[in-house]
């Protein structure tokens, strides 16, 4: 059945109003009618099973018939990057990101990067998609971008992937499965003192290769690499 | 210093002139002169520091200096992929694997799949790029589409991941690091004919986890995987 997205759904309603957005989709674009019947994820792990009571190209009203719960995850995968100059190289590794089952993407401020401002909005739409495509009931949460000392502060203990030549270890020597956010250097690396403020905040400095990799490479090689863990 | 790539430079030369594509590089968007110093890469494991001898748009001439031949790479990793409808899907594909060090890339023709064409020059030109990028020295070998009958009767005993429901081992209980082909299905996935004419070559079905990636997602993930499993 066609999968659609509304955060706002939820299992004490009989009833619901789908966003303008998914109600144009429905309406316009798949033409579908009265008593049709779909599923709206609400990113939190749960599937309404619903049909179409009264379509309307703006708001369409879904009658639920079912809700299916999926349990908690028991992992956590939260990476922390400093976005790309190029768009599009953020918006894949959000997509694929997503389609692997990351939790948590943390975008941040650095020094040596030239993008310091982004669009939330189109990342978001991209992990949509990317749970729709995958069939996953989770939506990765998107923090909006802070600075890499604020970032620390609040989220300590956890991996920071650089390229400088210093004592690393390797990834799967320090993953811990909930808890443990990883950073990933912007296009320009970590700052030394950047480096030093991410350890003293109980951060562990690791590899990734010898091979130098590309931002979002690394940071999709890190969430797959957390994953192969995790499995 | 700036790499390029020319896979017809080799070890017995004194002197040596780029081709045309390079040559035009380094003298109308570089604007380098004689006597500047670059790197050429052969893509088989060796990197020739030369110097300009005499700069040509169209045949730029080079004094090599000094030759470093890296060792054989002790592993393999060979994914067999059917091409995506969208071609820039294949491309993030053939870029990302080759950062991470794949060593060979063939396409397949399969039963579910709309493209059975393409442009393999263009792919070659974006793992040129990215082994540039992540400073490697051995490009992979990309092998022009066969079918897939062709392909399993010439590299059997692999893997072959596919969506359906049915017995699967998990990637690290089956790959080899060498010899060990992975073919991952087109976006309409393997048929039950290909996937048993696969498993009477010797082939083991795996399974990539529990959610339904992309075809292109499936197949850098199969590289990741295997590279953490290599390194």
């Amino acid at each position: 059945m066609r999968l659609f997205f509304d955060p706002n759904i939820n299992a004490s309603l009989q009833t619901f109003i789908l966003s303008e957005e998914e109600s144009k989709h429905i309406i316009r674009v798949l033409r579908m009618k009265t008593n049709d019947k779909l599923v709206v994820l609400n990113g939190k792990g749960a599937s309404f099973t619903c049909e179409i009571k009264e379509y309307h190209s703006k708001k369409c009203e879904l009658r639920i018939l079912k809700v299916d719960q999926d349990l908690p995850l028991d992992y956590s995968i939260h990476i922390a990057i400093g976005p790309t100059k190029q768009m599009d190289r953020m918006e894949w590794f959000i997509e694929k990101a997503t389609e692997l089952g990351i939790t948590e993407i943390s975008l941040i401020a650095c020094k040596n990067q030239e993008r310091t401002k982004l669009k939330i909005d189109r990342l978001l739409k991209k992990a949509v998609s990317a749970m729709k495509q995958s069939q996953r009931t989770f939506l990765p949460k998107i923090n909006d971008i802070v600075d890499l000392k604020s970032f620390v502060k609040s989220n300590p203990n956890g991996l920071i992937a650089h390229c400088r030549d210093e004592d690393k270890h390797t990834f799967h020597q320090d993953f811990s499965k909930t808890n443990c956010p990883i950073l990933i250097g912007p296009e320009g690396d970590f700052t030394k003192e950047e480096i030093e403020l991410a350890l003293n905040n109980g951060y562990k400095a690791i590899t990734l290769g010898e091979n130098r990799l590309r931002t979002e490479t690394a940071g999709l090689y890190a969430c797959m690499f957390a994953k192969t863990l995790i499995e």
